[in-house]
């Protein structure tokens, strides 16, 4: 016997559009990433892969997006849980900033270091400034970062994998999670032990849920990377994705 | 101190606008509705009434209000709970029925006590048709009726006001209830210890948050009746209301 997760990245947000580093900054979904949520949903259904709980970042990208893929595959009713540690990688000062200004102010060393180094996070982002989330009252008490490399988020998320993901598992549930590029890259990286330099060529792509099959005993994926439920889409997405910031 | 309680019915769905009953029928919003769901949120963030958790029914219609409400009031990402006790009142045999053709066809006397007598329910539904639910996967294992009155509605939701709702109340979070016309006038009923005879009169608008403060010892309003957060609004919608099926 198996265990069934799926992981879902939030489709295109208004900021993935004009190629601005998000991080913890709470923007809506694009016109097209309302489509391609739709769309995730139609998919579950078509694959007869149907959740049983749901579990959201608190960016509104990502709960827009389980929101509307669970309506598309009325599964819209299954109980829902919300965690921080399921955000997105917190990009520090680089918040709110432009890729390609970026890319062009650092050059590309420093970039690249920022975008796919393992542990090497952006500098801390100021307290009380516009793109900071220090007087949220969403992470009110909660050790939330000023920064984070994939290493950091990979730490925030583990705790709540181990705490509320994997009891909802064993009790055979079918789970969704629906968040983002880098908590899913941080996932993936642990269910396939994947080495630090090979995540940095990993990407996620929007929209589409990615399937894995987990073994009841180890919670390994009985298929290393899982499966996408539309592959030929996914392998056109990763390749768009690896090129942001161009 | 007070608690503070927030009853919000769903906004207009397609069944509304077509004249039909809808009872556990799972209809989405109309354009008009998801309007007003959003406009809900407004009126929330207007009178500085920022939810802690969201009490939803497993119906579309409302738990699509309660995603848009919250996300026009940035509350998008705050907890979620659902249950089918919160949903609206079991039709019967009329779900999916033309309620002027019931009008025609039973009588206005029949009609009336169907739709607004205490405890007489219309006839049960036949399992296994069109508009039953007994094959529906959210309701498995659940102890559902086959048609409803408004004295049943209370009674199976009253359960789950005292185990889910009462508890966040009582640790002080703003509690928003997204719901139906009839499983909030049964809490309506409760609340203010409204009659038998009185509740017939009372009709819920779509979509215009009720504010209620409710006493700390006694869990008793402060202001019996509650108030709308737009009463002009209010007071219009309900007068459409009663002239509904008309």
């Amino acid at each position: 016997m198996t265990y069934t997760l799926v992981l879902l990245r939030h489709g295109e947000s208004e900021w993935n559009a004009k190629n601005l580093f998000t991080g913890w900054v709470d923007v809506p979904l694009s016109e097209k990433g309302i489509e391609e949520a739709k769309r995730g949903g139609t998919l579950l259904t078509d694959a007869g892969v149907l959740p049983d709980v749901v579990h959201t970042s608190l960016l509104r990208r990502a709960i827009t997006t389980a929101n509307l893929a669970l309506d598309a595959a009325d599964r819209h009713w299954i109980p829902v849980k919300r965690s921080w540690r399921l955000n997105e990688r917190h990009y520090g000062a680089l918040q709110g900033k432009n890729k390609k200004q970026t890319l062009d102010e650092y050059g590309e060393e420093q970039f690249m270091l920022w975008r796919r180094s393992y542990d090497v996070p952006p500098p801390e982002i100021e307290l009380g400034t516009e793109f900071s989330q220090d007087t949220d009252p969403r992470y009110a008490g909660e050790p939330i970062p000023r920064t984070e490399a994939l290493a950091q988020v990979l730490d925030r998320a583990l705790p709540y994998w181990d705490a509320e993901i994997v009891p909802d598992l064993k009790a055979g549930k079918v789970v969704l999670v629906a968040a983002h590029g880098n908590s899913i890259r941080s996932i993936v990286k642990y269910l396939d032990d994947v080495d630090e330099q090979t995540i940095a060529g990993i990407n996620i792509p929007t929209g589409i849920p990615l399937l894995y099959e987990l073994d009841e005993e180890t919670l390994k994926p009985t298929t290393p990377g899982g499966t996408y439920l539309d592959p030929e889409a996914a392998k056109a997405a990763i390749a768009a994705v690896a090129n942001q910031g161009r």
